[in-house]
Parts: structure tokens; C-alpha cells; sequence
């Protein structure tokens, strides 16, 4: 199944999408359940399964207002230089655990929403990502039982504004700039993606490929990052784990390429989604 | 003014600290305000001054559970490395910017409950701050006008589990163990501290000083944070921004110190409070 966020006739909600179009899921499931990690947290996208059986589609993307995905997760745990082709080009020491850094909900944006360079820095380069958003929460989740913890992937671009992310050797700043965490189109649950491990991730700057990997290259893999962050913090329904982005940046290129307001970025994952966003300036 | 959040009767709420007691003000000063976020970001807090004008303590601190200052911060952001005694002991280099790490609300205890040492590690360190609440939010503040979006301050113990901080070069997994920030006993209005500089701050383990300096020593001010911060991410009511430690820290000392079970360690900023947590271990 793939679920969407929204806003629709000026209200947030969220629905699954059929065919060529979605069936309206807010408030539909269960009393109170408007947004898509209330309806996760208790449980209910299998009674969406059953909801949807039959049902034919009520309106398109285009009457919809795409939210990010999870427009506010709890937590939002970035894992950094997670493929080798990206650790080689940082130059970085190899590393015994994930790195992980964090970036505010309120950084995110949707599918198609323009990712916004700030008026303080024209260091603003790609990251494309696959998102993994958690299901079940725990604490100190074993490896061997992590992957059940996940409710489905979806594509993200963790766009950094390097020099900040630079200013020291925390990543905070630059990982949290307004309209830079682009979140979409949909989440697609396990079943549907099947081994994640088979997927392609492809990062394109208006059409040339910049980015090119496969899920099976993470250093750590997602039932290695879903255990270490349970060790540290619980995880929550809705949660987000980013989990690396694969070589090619445009800092680490000679010369460096940094997205500019006009350009758009593709991220594209067969099988899971393909996210476009613009680019604009800060206003 | 002096400002509590608890659980009284089994429900959340928050009120005015006066002579020997509290007056609470949940739902008091307007409809829906039960939380010291909610009636900062209302700009009810003058209100509250009249409010208690002229009535008496309806009950004591020990009529109530303490929350911390803030229990559900939008943001908690982190400064590292801000007093030159604890920049030296690391051994880290001078930085033109602040070190800006972040702390998951879920981390938070009050003041009185134990921080916990985690099963993972016996590297349980202290960190004694100074914490900032925001009151009016705002993105690009300046230097000049930050200290006005300042609504109190309180005790901080950044609780550190050393080598997970360690674990690579970003903090996240250290910074982040549940019952780890230790926030309170009260929030104190910038009326009442005066100059945020003339103030000393002591950290103290078993009655040992471990930490003594004052707050003029922050590498960074108070005022260069507020508007570093709000540069890459909007500020709201409630934040928090916690202005670092001073030299001192169990890690650095030889042998190194570490907090175990059984120890008391106490944050004591006179004219802001004195924030006291035993350590226990987690279940």
C-alpha cells in the first residue's frame, strides 16, 4: 500500500493512493485519527487495507496539497557517510558506528514544494536518501527483530547548506535550514518494496545523474541503524531514520556544483517513489 | 517572576512560584493554556503577574510532582565548548561559530528524579548550564534585540554518556539517553536574574565542587546564540537553548570522574535555582 499526507479543502489529513487517484483516510479509520502517524501509532493501516478494498478513488493529486510524507515526525535521525562511495569522496576515517545527526520537523517540505536556498549561503547541495519510517517504536530493538519496526520507506533529500554545516564539526546548522528536508511523494509499506536491499537510488540535478547507488551498498544496514538509535533514544510511530546518502555530492565535485534557484532535483527510488522539488530563494 | 510545571492530582499543569508556595495557574489565565509552553507562546505570562497579585499559595511543592521547566520544547539546542576552561580540557581548537548539537525532549527529567545511567555504559558524566527559554519566537534575529526574546532561565544538567558521545564526531547518541536532561526546579524571569553575566554557576557532585565559573566567561553570549540559532532554524515559545558547561567535566579529570548510582549530583546557579538529581540505574 502507499499512503499520502496532504492538505485538502484547507484541512490536513492523509489517504491511500489507488490507481490514478486517492481514497480520503482522515478521521475515516478511527475517531481523531487526522494525520498519517496518529493512524500508524494505533495501529491502523491494515483497517485502511480493508477500508480501501473495493473503493474506487475520490480525487486526484491535483486536488491535494501534498504534506512531507510524516509531516511531523517525533524524531528525525540522520545517519551520515553510510555509503563507501560518499565516506571515500568526505575523505573521512572509516568508523566503527553510525554517525547520526538530527534535523527539526519543521525543516521539511513535500513532494514538488520548492526547497529553498537561504539568503545566507550559496552552499546549498543534494542529498539524496531513502527514508525509513518506524511503525512500532522501542527501545534497545535487537537487530535480528528490527525490520518489523518498519512502516514504510519513501524518498527524501536531506539538501544541506554546506559552509554552515561546516562552521564546526557538528552537523546541526547546515541540516536545518527552512524548506531544505524534502519528503515524498508516499510512503510505500514493506510489503510492496519487498528486500530493500534490491533498490536503486538515483539523485539527478536537472536530468544529469549526480547520484547513483543501490540499497545492498550501506555500510550499516537498516536493521543495524534502527538497533543502535533504539539504544540511545526510543523510537516512536512515525519516527524517521535518513539513511545515508551515496556519493556524488555537489560540495565533493571539482569544481563544486551547488544548486541554484531555477534548478529542480530528482530523487528516484523504482519501486518506492520519485520526489521533485524545485529550487528557490528564501524570500 | 518564578514559573513550575508538575502533574498534580494526576494531571499536568503548571504554575507561579510565590513565598512558600504555588499558585496554580492551568487553564487560569485563558482557556486551553494548561502547560507554561502554551501560556508563553500566549504571551500570558503578564497576565500571571496579575493574576497571583494579592492571593496566597494554594499548595506546596510537595503537594505536586515537578515536571521539567519545559516538558515538550519544540527545539532543544545545544551549545558545546562555550567557556574557554572547557574548550582547554578538550583540547579542542578555537571556533569562530558556536558548536550546536541538539537533545530529544524525551530525554528530559525534573528536578529531584534520577538521571539514569544506562545500561550501555559506566561513562555517565555532568554538565552543569545555564538553560535560555524563548518566549516571543523569530528567524534572523539580530544580536542587538535577542536578549528581548528571552522568557526565563533555569538550571540544565546536560547529562553525557561519554563514549557514545564519542562513538563518532557528532554527539547525537550521547546527548540523547532517556532521564539524561535534568531541567529545573523553575523557570525565573529575566526581571529577576537582572544581567545574566553577573551570575555564578556551580556544579557539584556529592558536595564537591566539580564545576565553578560565571556566566561572563561564555566564549559565545547569550545574545550571539539567539541569533546564530535563529539563523538556520525558526525560534517558538518554549525552545530552549542551553549555553554550555564550564570546565570541569568527569571525562577530563585524571583519574575520570564518572556519576554512578547512589551519587547526587547539584546545578546551583543562585538567582536562577538549584537543580538537585540522584543517579539511579536503568531498569
Amino acid at each position: 500500500m502507499q499512503f499520502v499526507s496532504y492538505t485538502r479543502l484547507g484541512r490536513p489529513g492523509f489517504g491511500a493512493k489507488v490507481g490514478e487517484g486517492i481514497i480520503d483516510l482522515t478521521e475515516r479509520l478511527a475517531p481523531g485519527a487526522t494525520s498519517l502517524k496518529q493512524a500508524i501509532a494505533a495501529g491502523l493501516l491494515p483497517v485502511a487495507r480493508e477500508y480501501i478494498s473495493g473503493r474506487s478513488a475520490e480525487f486526484t493529486d491535483a486536488d491535494v496539497a501534498l504534506l512531507p510524507v510524516i509531516p511531523d515526525p517525533g524524531k528525525i535521525l540522520c545517519v551520515g557517510l553510510n555509503y563507501e562511495s560518499h565516506r571515500a569522496e568526505t575523505k573521512r576515517p572509516d568508523a566503527k558506528y553510525p554517525t547520526i545527526f538530527t534535523r527539526f520537523a519543521d525543516s521539511q517540505i513535500a513532494h514538488r514544494q520548492a526547497i529553498l536556498k537561504p539568503r545566507v549561503s550559496d552552499h546549498l547541495d543534494f542529498e539524496a536518501e531513502l527514508a525509513v519510517v518506524i511503525g512500532r517504536g522501542g527501545r534497545y530493538i535487537s537487530q535480528e527483530t528490527a525490520l518489523d519496526h518498519i512502516v514504510g520507506y519513501a524518498c527524501y533529500n536531506d539538501a544541506t547548506v554546506r559552509d554552515w554545516q561546516r562552521h564546526t564539526f557538528q552537523f546541526t546548522p547546515g541540516k536545518n535550514f527552512p524548506s531544505t528536508g524534502a519528503f515524498g511523494p508516499q510512503l510505500v509499506t514493506p510489503d510492496e518494496v519487498g528486500d530493500y536491499r534490491s533498490l536503486r537510488i538515483s539523485g539527478r540535478l536537472n536530468g544529469e545523474v549526480m547520484q547513483d547507488a543501490t540499497l545492498a551498498d550501506l555500510i550499516f544496514p537498516i536493521a543495524t541503524l534502527i538497533s543502535y538509535c533504539s539504544s540511545f533514544t526510543p523510537l516512536q510511530s512515525g519516527d524517521v531514520i535518513l539513511t545515508g546518502t551515496p556519493g556524488g555530492v555537489g560540495d565533493r565535485r571539482d569544481p563544486p556544483l551547488f544548486m541554484k534557484p531555477g534548478d529542480v532535483f530528482e530523487v528516484d527510488i523504482p519501486g518506492v517513489g520519485l520526489l521533485i522539488n524545485p529550487i528557490a530563494t528564501e524570500s
